[in-house]
């Protein structure tokens, strides 16, 4: 299956990204035809205010990528920016795009609610979810990988697929389906939700000190004042990472002897680190052999192939919009 | 100076086209460097459900300009869609527009109120003052000229032009400035506004017995029943015809002759239609030597000039915003 999936370059990535995104697109890789992008274009729609280095931070970005196991010569890897086929479906999308379809969508409103720290009442965020059709669309996905707040925004991709057709008499797109995967809930250090700008987060590229030093002062259970109190591991954040991150077994094994006092947080926050590095370590061997060279003639080689496959769709879009003809 | 104009490509040109627009077009380009292009996209906004060969009306605009007048040696040619980076700029343009200015745009209001019978609550409907915005700076235009109901648009063109500048703190585009030209005022020959679809209108390709069939049929002094009943020229449709079009000693030898009911309104239209052929045959030689091979080249020829730019624009542009830089 053809699986189309984007991520924004607003800086290195976490354990969150990981589990919630990255993990899901290497075991994706295997068996699909999968186009993975930097969504730059999109970072500003949200971020046009804070002077970011947008290319810069798409390199970065698919540095972590390949780093966490996406494999270059099994997906493409390419820039949103690059394929100005994004913008010009992006216009023709915007022409047929009901304003309510919009305005009406769920997630635009709890966005601004959410995000009142930034001024994003503008025409970019206001259609973004026409970007991300266009996004979609043109490399004909079956299906995306989404969470559960952006079923709006495919459900917009869809309708508008279905007017296209409608209006200009051609079957031009595809109608992708969506694959629901779960966000990931992993907390950050502090117990707030893990981000970079709450410092709470392991980075996919923190060293190992970097690792031990945010691990080591995490909250456990706050209940538990000596080393052989019986502790509860529900209430325990790093017993959380243990069940995102260390073997079955073991985070059984941890769950009783936390229990029943028979393991201290220290010992049980190394065993924690273990399983980090298990994850990390095989992703910074990887990173070691990335220079930016490499980085850049990955990205050429993905943009190549994005560019062919888009101009091949805009060539049938135009066609179906400007002639209304459907031969091509 | 750099003057940049389009024009929708929904059919054609008829004299009032030339009056309000093309007569202006073909004096600037003797002393400026204009870039006139067919807005392609622009049309889509209101005429997305029309069904219309928008390729085809291209080329044949591009014919009804040249033989308006409009010299190709002259001016660069084009076509907005041919020239992705109007769409990438939009797109740029779009995540710093905030949607009140579009949205209290008066004329935005009062196209909504005039075009009841189109559905053109749409994204691309209310964001097209952003990609008209990108049309004009893209080419760095020093003056656009336009009618009194662009001049809301312009004005966001230059705030779009100042806020970019300020945000990505870099200028890259100049601030056009506005030329007010006027709408021709000229009605059709039933009294309403001429226009196409009233079926009112004298075209530029007409043919000679086109237009005199058209004229003979025009409304004058309805008061005026007998050829020697004193006339009303100020009430008379050919007057306003003659006014336009007419040389000023002969319009007034006509009036004063209405008036003293010495001339006839057969006569009177003799003299209108050889004012028209004064300006239509000369249209009529030029076009004769048109073919469409000649108009495919003009528009490549154009397309490659208008590129070349809009590249170097974009270079400068996408700079500041991906990688907060003023260098290149």
């Amino acid at each position: 299956m053809r699986i189309v999936s984007g991520m924004r370059p607003t800086g290195k990535l976490h354990l969150g990204h990981y589990l919630g995104v990255l993990k899901n697109w290497v075991n994706l890789q295997e068996n699909n035809e999968c186009h993975f992008f930097v969504a730059d274009w999109h970072a500003l729609s949200t971020s046009y205010e804070d002077k970011l280095n947008l290319r810069l931070l798409g390199k970065e970005l698919v540095k972590d990528w390949i780093a966490a196991g996406i494999d270059p010569e099994k997906s493409a890897l390419f820039v949103q920016s690059a394929i100005k086929e994004h913008a010009e479906l992006y216009v023709l999308l915007n022409m047929i795009t009901p304003l309510g379809w919009l305005e009406r969508n769920p997630t635009y409103k709890d966005q601004l609610a959410q995000m009142q720290h930034k001024d994003i009442h503008t025409a970019g965020f206001l259609t973004y979810p026409v970007l991300q059709a266009a996004d979609i669309i043109l490399y004909q996905a079956d299906v995306v990988p989404i969470g559960e707040d952006q079923k709006p925004h495919l459900e917009i991709t869809r309708e508008i697929v279905r007017r296209f057709h409608h209006l200009f008499n051609c079957e031009v797109f595809k109608e992708p389906k969506e694959m629901l995967t779960q966000t990931s809930r992993l907390l950050g250090l502090d117990g707030r939700k893990m981000s970079k700008s709450y410092n709470n987060a392991i980075f996919l590229s923190d060293t190992p000190e970097e690792v031990w030093q945010k691990l080591r002062g995490a909250k456990t259970d706050t209940q538990r004042v000596r080393r052989n109190d019986p502790g509860n591991p529900d209430v325990c954040l790093v017993y959380d990472y243990h069940k995102a991150l260390t073997d079955n077994a073991t985070v059984e094994q941890i769950a009783n002897e936390c229990r029943a006092g028979t393991i201290g947080c220290f010992d049980c926050k190394k065993i924690c680190a273990n399983s980090i590095e298990n994850l990390l370590e095989p992703m910074r061997e990887r990173r070691a052999k990335l220079d930016d060279d490499t980085i850049d003639g990955i990205i050429e080689k993905g943009n190549k192939i994005a560019k062919e496959e888009a101009a091949k769709t805009m060539e049938k879009a135009n066609k179906a919009v400007f002639e209304i003809s459907c031969e091509i």
